[in-house]
């Protein structure tokens, strides 16, 4: 079993997949006060969205500890949270977490009554984020049944979310169903988490997949070799354009193409209801040098500049639904209601 | 200006620019013998079909002056002209280019003839397809007036061709004649032509140019910042169907999507008559060990296994037309003119 945070209660120690050296190292480090857990969330060892959601509420519990003995001890934990919520200010979901605990905490709550709460609630979360996996993942391979060849982008799994996953998570209830001939692989350039760590985790548990180029997407589709698409979801606009790793939409248009399901999976807490549609979201550019090199190896000339969008933006009008833990939606939303908080 | 091949008259001396060091390093190889330049084309030292043509026909040069001194010139001369031909059996450019002048050697000819012979059919080659590519480039920039962003993949220039190029060579007389903003340079995983080799022709050329990665390109064209796609083609089928390297289709599936002008560039010689449709084209797949690793290092987990098929075909259904040396011609193809042999 795959467990990318794992904390032990008797110690105090957080153990971290260290995820920058898979797939060639499986590394746990020792994480034991907060300073570490931030180093850990900055040099990206740790990362999806709900899997920081879920380090984020571990840091709160290192916060709570280290202003236990501090004569104002909500003035030394604000300073903490504050330096926890800043590791990585684009992960909406380590601050949401940590407000979502904070936010239910008394003030009147003596230090040592704060931390009890706090790890109930990170227990309760991490539970939370489970459950919803399975759910989700349950509905999908539900969904899906009979289409024995899936194909995915990115990292979806449980190095994403600390559960069972998203996309990648109907691809191994499915396989666990016995419903699944092969999951094809994107390796999702210019990060490559499909390579490394998709991989990495059907390895583990024994799921049989292909890794492919993202360029070979669309001509394994033309082949007739692909049954449906799955793919994950950074944020859900209320129309149901979707944004997610760069490449989603080239999938979704090729799908359209050949007439190839296309499902976007991802928790109700990815829809964001405040957005009308994709053309409200921002898509980040991140450093080209991602692009220019590959783990730590140059393949462009000197002084060649390079495009690096991290994501994209898919129209709801090519997506065919979209799986939750509450079922499958279909766009665009009324409303999407929020439940188990 | 970019000499992949440079042949020294008074020394015999063909200079090979070593492609497998860019663009890292711009080293030229000095070939005094045949089995020198059969070990350029094994290691792929010398790529791209027309130009391994040329390579083939300089080999031919070698062959019969390191047959003159021989008893049985003829004799000796097939035996080489065998090892050759054999040195990349899927190269058809250079076995064709090879039997071509060959077949235009009478038999009565004296050693010493045959040599003059062959290294005036060696030029005229030269010059053909340094001809061929203007007259191509020259028609695609007309017929692509005023699309300022032009975006392609792998690398269809100078390196490919010893000309000003295909695809590429339509950018740079785009470029030349200031029609140009920008070319996308798709970086074309697994190999990295285009990352690797048309951005180092680009920057050589002072011709302005963005590296993305391949699943970009879908993207890009959504954002309106595509006005034209060209691509270059192994092998064009009677109805127009197009076999070309992977992620051309994933291309055209986009254009056609989103109303983009998509054109296959590519001279007559690779138009081939005898195949009715891109069904009868047979897709090679190559070492998977050129997905999992990248320029040497590894980027998967051991035991992922990975498809590598180096070459989708794209329908002619999605293609808006054929840039040639002898114009553009739209599919299906009555008869293509050999012309210029």
């Amino acid at each position: 079993m795959i467990e990318p945070l794992s904390y032990d209660k008797e110690t105090g120690t957080l153990y971290v997949l260290d995820q920058t050296l898979l797939p060639h190292e499986e590394r746990y480090i020792a994480v034991n006060t907060l300073d570490e857990l931030i180093e850990a969330i900055k040099a990206l060892r740790v990362r999806g969205a709900p899997l920081l959601g879920l380090a984020g509420a571990y840091g709160l519990l290192f916060a709570v500890l280290e202003s236990e003995k501090s004569p104002d001890f909500w003035e030394e934990l604000q300073k903490r949270v504050d330096l926890l919520v800043n590791a990585r200010p684009t992960a909406v979901n380590l601050k949401k977490e940590v407000d979502s605990i904070l936010q239910d905490i008394p003030m009147t709550a003596e230090p040592y009554e704060v931390a009890a709460m706090v790890y109930e609630k990170v227990l309760s979360l991490e539970n939370r984020l489970k459950n919803d996996d399975l759910s989700l993942a349950s509905h999908g391979a539900d969904l899906l049944k009979g289409k024995r060849r899936i194909l995915t982008i990115c990292n979806t799994g449980t190095l994403a979310t600390g559960g069972i996953g998203t996309a990648l998570g109907v691809i191994k209830v499915k396989h666990a169903r016995d419903d699944l001939d092969v999951a094809y692989l994107c390796e999702t350039r210019p990060v490559l988490q499909g390579a490394r760590l998709s991989a990495w985790e059907l390895i583990k548990e024994n799921v049989p997949h292909y890794i492919i180029t993202d360029n070979t997407a669309p001509y394994l589709m033309s082949l007739g070799k692909v049954d449906a698409v799955v793919v994950g979801a950074d944020r859900v606009a209320k129309n149901g354009d979707t944004a997610n790793k760069v490449g989603t939409l080239m999938l979704a248009i090729a799908a359209k193409h050949y007439a190839i399901d296309f499902y976007v999976a991802a928790p109700t807490s990815s829809f964001d209801m405040t957005i009308a549609d994709g053309q409200a979201i921002v898509i980040e550019q991140r450093d080209p040098e991602e692009v220019l090199q590959i783990r730590g190896v140059r393949i462009a000339p000197e002084g060649s500049p390079a495009l690096n969008y991290a994501f994209d933006v898919t129209p709801a009008s090519l997506i065919d639904g979209y799986i939750t833990e509450q079922g499958i939606l279909k766009a665009p939303f009324a409303e999407v209601k929020k439940v188990g908080r």
